[in-house]
């Protein structure tokens, strides 16, 4: 049961505001995000893959990016992330790297499936392995691609992520 | 069996000198990219996640991104991505997105877990129910958010991708 007079639905709501302007702009799919820390909106993100020429420019990605420039960090640590839809496998890989706290959404992955954005194939490629994809994915091994791993491990300098 | 003297080959050891030069600089984590069309490296990618405050600073993400501005398309069709260590979910999610024909990878999932990134326990949270994932994924369903999508359903002026 949705409270629809909460802050969280409040967040949600600027989400979808964006997603709308999206369309209505044309600058990209009909999706919004907003990033909030301590009850306050700290950053905002809307699908721009076809204007801004980057299929990575998903409103999450956005957003997370935009949080993470807003706070110098680049991690989102006591952070929400409030979505105007399910994120896909790219957003949900981007949001455990940037570690916010919890993720709302509004419509779910079968709501984007009706208006033709099927995340579905995404997710079942990715529990393939890689040389069954539709897009192959081919082990070439390389000697000297160990050594970087090995400098990496032995770093005293290195800032971990 | 590798063949050590064939363009793939030439190409994977540019993407693996990105990956050293990353760590060496202390720029970010051990990974270079790049990205080929007919037979040239068009653009580079290397991972810059703590340096540029980014966590989607991936050299995969980094390294598409610059091909499509080159390119001046939000697509890779008819290129080729060398990476110096198999992509994690977030970067799979991002070369579905851009579609290119075909992934090399040097380094596997077990090597890079072996010096510290475990990109399994996301391949793993995917799988999981957004409600049992250790992020929550939260559903907070909001009536507002179906007009975007039948707006960009019904949109004439729409770009899809």
């Amino acid at each position: 049961m949705t409270e629809y007079n909460t802050p969280d639905y409040h967040f949600m709501l600027e989400a979808v505001r964006l997603s709308a302007q999206s369309v209505q702009q044309g600058t990209g799919g009909p999706f919004g995000a907003v990033v909030v820390k301590n009850g306050e909106i700290i950053a905002t993100g809307s699908n721009c893959v076809t204007t801004a020429n980057d299929p990575t420019a998903h409103a999450e990605v956005m957003a997370i990016r935009a949080a993470c420039t807003v706070l110098g960090n680049f991690q989102l640590t006591g952070c929400d992330l409030y979505t105007s839809c399910e994120p896909c496998p790219m957003c949900l890989g981007a949001i455990y790297w940037a570690r916010p706290d919890r993720v709302f959404y509004a419509n779910n992955r079968y709501d984007a499936a009706a208006i033709g954005f099927d995340d579905r194939f995404i997710y079942d490629e990715i529990t393939q392995l890689p040389e069954n994809r539709k897009i192959p994915f081919i082990q070439l091994p390389c000697p000297e691609a160990a050594q970087p791993f090995t400098d990496w491990l032995n770093s005293t300098q290195k800032i971990t992520y």
